[in-house]
């Protein structure tokens, strides 16, 4: 009736559920098993549940700029759920440098920072063997796990057999299997009407076979105009014994010159009927494109309905609409809300078991990817299991994953191009809470510490953070409570099915130096309900965090599992985001204006003199205190206030 | 304003927090810093907040019965939260040995089993360094983190400084700090009215003196009859430059002979208005004993106002009553229902960080800390955390810690003279739930998994637990489940003040193969809300386990810390427990049958052909669905066998 299988014990495990966690299987990672993670078991697994898949091929940006593009394009298009991604090798590009355009840099951040699957392609022509095993190390090293195993273009116009290189896609899948063994899961390249520079389709075919028995673990599909290309095709290799998932290509035309580009490089022919279509609208970007999703729209439900294709491969151009379009036709596109974890998790092998992660970086997160990269144990059901933490320095704002899209103008219009005092900073602060205009009519979209508009769920308190903000109160984090809501739920749900999550209330806010000793009274009324950390840019701490223990202020409850705490409160990490909360300041605000103006002493000054405060709420099935305790604040503020003027009254008074 | 102390990072932590876990300090251990569960740390804490402390000296029992009834001492004058205990050393009784009546064993025992902070008093005089040596590893090796270092008794009536030889306590201390650094806390004995053999009080000040010198942690007086006596001796090793805590001695004075005894082997004087009240009533011992507890509370009284004195330490003479009222007439004595978590702690050094256990051996947790002895490391947030668990063969079913206080007469009174169906055992488990007598007019207060009676949080569910046992559902184990109730709870509270615990409802219990495939359709219903695990004695094992993860079923949630989830459903420990479940069956009660007798059978015959089932609901906050589980069991199968009648009626007629 069910599976069996031989525990250590010897003895017998029938098990009823199934081998998925109750996610879609998709580029983004999950907690996994022991394999489970490897692509080649992930499209198995897809295979045998019958839930078809779509990849997408994107090529290395020329300009960093267009890095910068590139990487907010993968967050966006991992929205959809993609199998993986892949990334492809432009020899002439410097492919395994480490610049910010290379093919090693590009898919490298893909998996590290937006989380993503990612097949990195690699060719082999014109590379002696120690230059393919650095490139394949440093690869590893980089956390990438999947390869796409190419012959490569010739350098001149006909290609020659070199003695002791690599002549064929073949020795590369070779290569690698000999020198890294299973580490890497292996793709190779299919040519649906032969490769054109083979003497024949059947011996083209007998390659593909020579690549797969190497060592290959699936194969992707040159582009090609008509489903009957690709399922004749898949048939033969069928056929021949090549019993590897065989993905197609799509290509969907996007426009007169890429395609004529595309043709000429790939060296197919453009059936005449396709032709006879595009070259009356040639000129007409728009109607290129529309029949271009149409037409292969057509081609993919042809392909899905043979029963012979588990998932589609896009190759995007590095552009968005025409695919997601194509699969959102197909209802392939699922904008699943449910996330595995609150926040995005990396898909590099050595984080696979990370699920705590301080809440300080909710809004920063590759930055703090990037600040934990070298650590060689990430924390796996506590944070506390980590011993203390040493997060590298961020010095690197010029990093490009860290980047965002918007230039000094833009910045200074919602940020403000003059100062006039504190006031001017707390109505950006405001402004950007509200999502009104600032006083020059401008929306502000981001903050030097929240490169995105404000989350669905911070906006849950929009009221109560527009008004603590007014006064000074300069939120840069914070959560509302959360009691058993379920792990479903649209806005505050993550995890599987069935679950039910939690949340301690969290505000961490910037504030004068003047407001702390208020502050300080006030929350001593709060005792053990109220959690607290303030400190300046000194590193001055006054808090009353117990033997300085990390708070649990995420969690959930799910069926069949230990407890998941994904977000916690770390005093001794949040030393650390202190100094990059504080640099922010300076670096993203302070430096937009002249050395020496007004503008930019007064975030000098608030930099300088300000301190950092984070404030958890325990008793999260209650309503959330911290506004009272904001408002208790103000409140004694203004009390003193009143009595320090009469006192003074009294006192001129003779 | 607060303390202050330098971090890692070279940054101040200002902290208001006190370094106490809120819960009060007591020989149960609970989730300690680096070195604050060290005794002297402790004390320290104590001290510094005015918290008077006792602790209970015990010498090792004759007999192996002996043993047994100390062991159940120890775990009730646990309760009252001393903060150590400690175990003499017995020259002439083999001390050092594996034998159950051992010093070595019992304090293991104490500290292993019973979670005890306890200390081992160890005699040097006669033995060599070596001898010494082994002893001092061996008690490390099993735990036992603090020694009471003595010169011991002369073997014939004369003390001889022996060459080469151990001759002071002050040399054992030596030898202890020189072979095991600061690994041991170290006490030595005070003399208030100088030690018998020495030539004056004002020298014996300075073998003291020499002792502490040595590296002993604090200090314990001999017994003394009036509290000047040790106010006086307490001054005088403050005049000499002796700082460490000395802890007086108390010893209520229990019985005449006693007393004689004592007397006889101390050497000490007993005052004549002492004497004056005894001797008239040296026959009645209620009147002696209620005498010497009106004498020692009013001494302790005279101690405790002086200031000078942290706590007292009693010598028990291996009884509960009298020092048990004394402590109580002065507060010290306090019930706490509050526990650091659902469970006892085990106070051996290398389970300080176990924060997680599987919930099966609830019941019975001196076998679970049994089995895991030789575990390296114990789980610490998560359960998952521990690779793959390898639990001890449990054949040991002899040894004394595991024992109840029983007789065979006794059980069987409770179990049954002689068993006559399968029923006959339903009503045992019915018996024992509801607390009334069974046929033959005896409450049934334990069972093979169960040494105590009912718990009072399993009879929140009296009611239905009765009416499952009724029908042949043959609970084990259970819990209800709760949802955000007070950490403060008098009944399932857990874990410091002002914070939530949670339950998932969970049930085990044994019953018939017949009921396993019904039991298996009911459960279809509930799909992911009810994990469920079915195993037989053969260890064909049914379940809806995800990847065999294990399931948090009790957690809670407090200010300041990470979540803690003390107790899950483990799939895989479920298949060591079933082990251990089963052959309770056989060892606790078939065996209590001659061999062949129909009774023997009746047992045997459920231990071959029952299965032991597990049931957590999922939906802590919704009503525990596991009783309609069971309903919905019993009515499928009265319908099916109404069914199967009806069936069988139509196919008899022609």
């Amino acid at each position: 009736m069910v599976n069996t299988e031989q525990s250590d014990k010897g003895q017998v495990f029938k098990s009823d559920s199934s081998s998925s966690d109750g996610f879609p299987e998709s580029s983004r990672s999950s907690t996994p098993g022991p394999d489970s993670d490897r692509l080649h078991e992930k499209m198995r697994r897809r295979i045998e549940s019958g839930d078809k898949w779509f990849s997408l091929e994107f090529f290395p940006p020329r300009t960093s700029s267009g890095a910068v593009n590139l990487i907010s394009r993968f967050d966006h298009m991992a929205v959809g759920g993609p199998l993986f991604i892949d990334v492809t090798w432009h020899p002439a590009g410097d492919p395994g440098s480490d610049k910010e355009t290379s093919s090693m840099m590009i898919a490298s951040t893909a998996v590290n920072y937006c989380g993503l699957e990612t097949l990195l392609h690699i060719t082999c022509c014109n590379q002696t063997k120690d230059e393919l095993s650095r490139h394949l190390h440093k690869a590893r090293n980089l956390g990438l796990k999947n390869i796409l195993a190419l012959r490569g273009d010739p350098m001149g116009d006909e290609w020659k057999v070199e003695e002791k290189g690599f002549n064929y896609a073949s020795d590369l899948v070779k290569h690698i299997r000999s020198e890294f063994q299973d580490y890497f899961d292996i793709c190779v390249a299919g040519y649906p009407t032969g490769h054109p520079e083979c003497d024949s389709y059947k011996e083209d075919l007998r390659h593909l076979k020579a690549k797969v028995d190497a060592g290959a673990d699936f194969v992707i599909s040159q582009l090609f105009f008509k489903p009957e290309t690709f399922i004749t095709f898949f048939k033969d290799c069928r056929a021949i014994g090549i019993t590897c998932p065989i993905l197609p290509g799509i290509f969907p035309i996007q426009g007169y010159h890429s395609l004529r580009q595309l043709v000429k490089l790939s060296k197919l022919q453009v059936p005449q009927e396709i032709k006879d279509v595009i070259e009356p609208i040639k000129d007409n970007d728009a109607a290129i494109r529309n029949y271009g999703i149409d037409l292969a729209t057509d081609m993919c439900k042809v392909l899905l309905e043979s029963g012979l294709v588990p998932g589609l491969h896009f190759y995007t151009l590095n552009r968005e609409v025409a695919t997601v379009e194509i699969l959102k036709r197909l209802r392939l596109w699922t904008e699943d809300p449910r996330r595995a974890l609150p926040w995005i998790t990396s898909a590099n092998p050595k984080r696979k078991v990370e699920d705590v992660r301080p809440i300080f970086w909710a809004s920063r997160q590759k930055s703090y990817i990037y600040r934990t990269q070298d650590w060689d144990e990430f924390p796996n059901g506590r944070w506390g299991n980590s011993s203390s933490p040493a997060f590298g320095e961020l010095n690197d704002y010029y990093l490009f994953y860290l980047k965002n899209n918007y230039s000094k103008d833009e910045l200074l219009k919602m940020w403000g191009e003059e100062l006039v005092d504190e006031k001017s900073i707390f109505d950006v602060f405001t402004a950007y809470i509200s999502g009104e205009s600032n006083s020059h009519g401008e929306k502000v979209t981001c903050l030097p510490w929240n490169d995105e508009p404000l989350a669905l769920e911070t906006s849950l308190m929009k009221k109560e953070l527009e008004k603590v903000n007014r006064m000074g109160i300069l939120t840069i984090n914070s959560q509302p409570n959360i009691n058993a809501r379920p792990s479903t739920d649209p806005i505050v749900g993550w995890g599987p099915e069935g679950g039910f999550v939690f949340q301690k209330a969290y505000l961490e806010f910037f504030t004068s130096s003047e407001n702390v000793p208020i502050l300080l009274k006030v929350l001593k009324n709060y005792k053990t309900r109220v959690n607290y950390q303030i400190v300046n840019v000194k590193g001055e701490n006054i808090n009353n965090a117990f033997d300085l223990q990390p708070i649990a202020v995420t969690w959930g409850i799910f069926p069949g599992r230990e407890i998941i705490q994904p977000t916690v409160v770390d005093p001794v990490s949040f030393m650390y985001w202190k100094d990059e909360a504080f640099a922010l300041w300076i670096e993203r605000w302070a430096k937009l204006y002249p050395a020496g103006s007004p503008s930019r002493q007064i975030v000098q000054d608030i930099h300088d003199n300000y301190y950092l405060v984070n404030l958890v709420d325990n008793d999260f099935p209650f309503e959330n205190c911290l506004w009272q305790v904001i408002d208790d604040l103000f409140k004694l503020k203004a009390s003193e206030n009143t009595c320090a003027s009469m006192t003074c009254d009294v006192t001129v008074r003779p």
